[in-house]
């Protein structure tokens, strides 16, 4: 199991006018969860777009559990299960920091594109063989 | 049923790099979607604000179907099945126009709470008046 | 002197804690003015896009008279005085529909590049060609 | 004078088709830079708002010299020269990090008001004895 926490501040631009951060705003929290994932694997998403793919999501979930606030300190738990799937599956959990809420629970689940083609493809071979020694294997 | 269709252009700040609309921004074209669908039936979200209620979001799910590009208009579907439940769940349908191509679905869950408060209320009363001739009433 | 209205609903996302329309919003509100009066003189910027042309800001500046409020209509205004120069300068009025409330008022410099080479170029010929018959030509 | 460094990686969502990170963003950063140097100096602006304070812009201004791309690390510096000043300015000046490119520069110009009123007020007796010891002091 891949798993990386992050730290998120909350930004005044993030909030609305229901003095909570807004709804849609999650899904850019669960961006940074698996970019810093990812990196922390050796594997940064810049360098898998340079190798020529994207990770478009196909499906994206979000339950709102509590309210997070403007400067709240969150922390961002990103983690992988399996690798092998054509479809590449994220869960997340963000807390605050402080008080150790459960803020959002979520899930975004993405296919291998090609950059030029924008077609599905296979997972590639150097993220298989980036991420697989911190996997188990399955038989 | 409630049902309401409204149009958004795609704006080149609502686009990522991959030269798709950014998957977080479909929870805000949801949230269009919503909005005109309540104005539509004479229920200004505004004036449910007015009244010191709010309508924050518990859950939200999106199933990203084809990508949408800059400038596409979307149709955005929103559909309410239900009115008197403690949840109230909108159910969303984004095509574009031109093509009429399915871009996304998906769905938000909302409970009622009090502005002041911000504690989960009942559904106040004057949206169940004002909506419920156009919602076939479970008997 | 090119001249375009457009209206803008604000969203709630568009809103922060303050109640107020997010400073950072109003340059989103700007592009839409432009793209919209560019369209309005048959010149959609998917089209200069298409040619192989993009618009990136060398400068903006916002000037915030009023705070706009959640789903306020605003007046965007877009105006364009010269079109023959390296730089295409752009200025926005924005206003609150239903109280002519001056809202915002600002500007926005572009340049032109190839869209491959991300260079600067001059403005092309397509853009000047169309443009010009609404604009007094200089003698 | 006060003077504080922040660093801000650009996320996917902060980019736009263009593949540079989309122009209105850089007033959120700009934000965070603001937020970060009032925190470096003993005054975290929630605690500003927690006082019954907000600052507002009135006015600001960006000047985009190279572009920024999906993650880069961004240095953005805020500085602070004056605060007896009914308007509070602040200057900025955001970098790449790796190479040192200047990315952008700009201001922000603020006033006080009262959350409640939303009317503006001199800076509050707090907010200038917590920088006045920063500040060298007008004769």
């Amino acid at each position: 199991m891949l798993k990386h926490e992050t730290k998120i501040r909350v930004r005044y631009a993030d909030t609305d006018k229901m003095q909570f951060v807004y709804n849609g705003k999650y899904l850019e929290y669960f961006e940074v969860g698996r970019t810093e994932l990812l990196r922390g694997y050796g594997l940064a998403y810049s360098e898998v777009e340079k190798m020529g793919y994207q990770l478009p999501l196909i499906e994206a979930g979000v339950r709102y559990k509590n309210p997070a606030h403007y400067d709240d300190l969150l922390k961002v738990t990103a983690i992988v299960k399996d690798i092998f799937s054509a479809r590449l599956r994220i869960d997340y959990v963000i807390e605050r920091e402080e008080t150790n809420d459960l803020i959002a629970e979520g899930f975004t689940e993405h296919i291998f594109i090609r950059e030029e083609s924008k077609k599905p493809v296979r997972p590639p071979k150097f993220y298989i063989e980036t991420l697989k020694p911190y996997i188990k294997v399955p038989k």
